[in-house]
């Protein structure tokens, strides 16, 4: 490994050109608009992974957006590591609050600027340069297998199928992903603990046209109304969601294990100042870290209805809309709680309004223990380039086809990401410091030394 | 009076086809990109003023968009009749609602469909025909005065002060205005009050910029969240309105008045079934027509925040956007229920957020009196030509300058106005029915008449 940081150094720029390649590929997976630039992206992450030195590589259908796999076998009896990554990124939406062009990355400040930047084309490309390193080097000491989708910012929804379908090409004995945050620059740590999440919509339909406000208001239900009554209602005054049913099957963590959480350093200003909030809110009872970590929470991630542009229009709305999502914890199911939730929206919704609900997207959530010899490779290599042993989180995102692998190919997932929570992931100004990008690289590498290691 | 029916007979097409040309210009006043549309419908109007027998007319500037003023006087003894009306309409979305072309009138069913077909165009194009008629057969028994305004859909910004600067201009005995609904073809009806209102937008900003749901959802408040809560909170369970002072003006009727308001005929059936909804919802303990008619409300007009899109976007959102606007009567006051919502608004906000308040349009509500000799004149002009008496009714509409003249100019109007309910006012698929347009061009010259005797 002695000629890592050399390597680094005489090609960062290289490594950089490339990953600006694939982060002009506006490849937003939630946009049909878009299915080109999928299509472009697979393939242009196929090549990289020949050139990186894969012996295969290919784009391959699934029934959604293709899955870009690629392999290099170097010994029957060697260890298999799978990569896990995606390719496609979040909308941009909205433009006016990004600084620059969200598809053309720029240097600032140290740090890259794009959608994509981190989530996840800079934290998936350190995997194919770190590969390139191996391989060019001679110091690849497992087995590597690629597997890139495009459809993680959507639900994976063709994922599992595809896993189902390949489990042959997909043996292997770990999987390895970046696409998580760790504490700090200084403070290294690895994820063990991942939300499931239920995504809904839900369609509110009073009238069946636009009404003036004038004329019929105070004698019709107005769905707006209705719809903010109804959503008002799911929390209360604790914040607790207040679905029958929905903490049912939360796993309550003891207050060792509590006290144990408490010690991962958290500042509180720092926290408050980063988003820009003067106060924080949140289950009563629980910390910060702990409302995000340990328990489910429930978030409008957008709503609309009746007249939202300039000026004042008097009409009494026909419809009104609202995306809705809850973040989950073990042991909470999502198919479950999807049905937990469509029963209890459409039975608290008053006369006058007819309801709609359905489900955009769900996953499980996921724990990774901690006495494996994968989560010893991962905090090996963390602490040689980070000069600190990393701390085991919990993080409050969701990486939903985490527990589909376990379930389907029956491998367990170690989350060793280098993003950070000021990266603005699936806001405008996402971005990602470089000196992340090449610690990435640089650690990777490690990982493959100590997990080959400890596997004899 | 007798080559009334013949003359309307005779030029029946090219009254359509003028106003056809009136339709089609999308006089849109909410939107800053249709200014050069109003000054070209201000133009054409004061030509149509002139065509139809005004001794003068011009386009007057004032702060906002111009005002069309013309008149004809034939005596300095004779009675004069103010004729008010607006060349502007309301915004046109959602477009894709409509079954034709909003700015493309077209005759369906023996009605006009279009923006503005009845509001106002429609209505006040009746006025300049009923003159064309009075003019051309000799029969103005009264002067007749035109103010036509380009402002009335986003409050009247401008006309108070044009009224105070031309006063002397403006001197009537009446202001007579077709901007309201009748009851029903069959069952006349003049209005004798309309409702005040108050229509504020709000903005709340919670994080700075938009946030992973995941890793803070359940820390961070959600302003949309947040926001649901507080419209949630400002009606009760009897859908009564919870802002401290909001009633304290209201205007009580006696068991009598309503009693009375009570015999004017109302179909609850039909009224549901007009406008698709399979249940009415209001305050606890009042009517529809009482609702609408002696009661204020609170309707969300417009509401957004976060993502809109199509997908699933996973993200708590920075900020949320309402419309909300409150229809007001006796003896509210807008201003001061203006300065009740924002202060009550802004006291209920949580930690967390940032609350903007302002008020986009606002208007005090009208009571006409039915004991004038303007008030018979226009109750024997419907008798006339629809052979029934018309019954008085309140509508919960808001025409806010109403109240302006009278605190302004000293003169009360009269509400003749000859639309349904079901003209779609505001909304997709506007219409006006070719009867309601040559009816009241038919009973408009009976009312001059009638005001004229009565006023001997």
């Amino acid at each position: 490994m002695d000629q890592l940081n050399q390597y680094i150094e005489e090609h960062k720029q290289r490594f950089l050109d490339e990953l600006f390649e694939l982060i002009r590929i506006p490849s937003i997976s939630a946009k049909p608009e878009n299915k080109a630039d999928m299509i472009k992206m697979a393939g242009l992450l196929r090549d990289s992974l020949l050139e990186a030195g894969a012996d295969e590589a290919a784009v391959m259908e699934t029934s959604g957006q293709p899955v870009v796999f690629g392999s290099k076998l170097v010994g029957p009896d060697l260890p298999t590591v799978l990569i896990y990554g995606h390719y496609d990124v979040q909308p941009v939406e909205p433009l006016e609050l990004w600084d620059s062009e969200p598809f053309e990355p720029e240097i600032r400040d140290g740090k890259i600027w794009a959608r994509g930047a981190d989530d996840d084309k800079g934290q998936l490309f350190m995997h194919v340069k770190a590969f390139e390193f191996m391989v060019n080097t001679g110091e690849l000491p497992c087995n590597v297998k690629f597997m890139i989708e495009g459809e993680e910012e959507v639900g994976s929804s063709s994922l599992k199928e595809f896993c189902r379908k390949n489990q042959e090409l997909l043996k292997a004995d770990i999987i390895l992903v970046s696409d998580t945050t760790m504490i700090a620059t200084d403070t290294p740590s690895i994820t063990v603990g991942l939300r499931g999440l239920s995504y809904m919509e839900v369609e509110l339909t009073g009238p069946g046209r636009d009404l003036h406000s004038g004329l019929f208001g105070g004698a019709v239900a107005n769905p707006v109304n209705v719809l903010c009554k109804m959503i008002a209602s799911l929390t209360n005054d604790k914040n607790e969601i207040t679905i029958p049913g929905f903490y049912d099957d939360v796993l309550v963590l003891s207050q060792e294990e509590r006290d144990e959480m408490a010690k991962a350093p958290f500042d509180t200003e720092a926290y408050k100042k980063e988003i820009e909030v003067d106060a924080l809110d949140g289950e009563k009872g629980y910390t910060t870290l702990e409302r995000t970590g340990i328990r489910p929470s429930l978030d409008v991630n957008g709503i609309w209805g009746g007249y939202t542009e300039e000026g004042a229009k008097t009409i009494l709305p026909s419809k009104a809309f609202a995306k809705i999502s809850m973040r989950l914890v073990p042991h909470q199911n999502s198919t479950d709680i999807d049905k937990l939730f469509e029963n209890h929206f459409r039975s608290i919704a008053p006369e006058g309004v007819r309801v709609d609900v359905r489900s955009l997207h769900n996953g499980q959530g996921y724990v990774s223990p901690t006495d494996t010899i994968a989560y010893q490779a991962a905090s090996k290599a963390m602490e040689q380039t980070f000069n600190q042993r990393p701390i085991p989180t919990r993080s409050g995102g969701s990486i939903p086809i985490i527990s589909d692998f376990e379930e389907v190919l029956g491998i367990k997932t170690i989350l060793m990401g280098f993003g950070l929570e000021s990266d603005a992931i699936h806001s405008p100004n996402e971005n990602y410091p470089l000196e992340h990008f090449y610690k990435g690289i640089e650690t990777i590498p490690y990982f493959f030394k100590y997990y080959a290691e400890l596997s004899k």
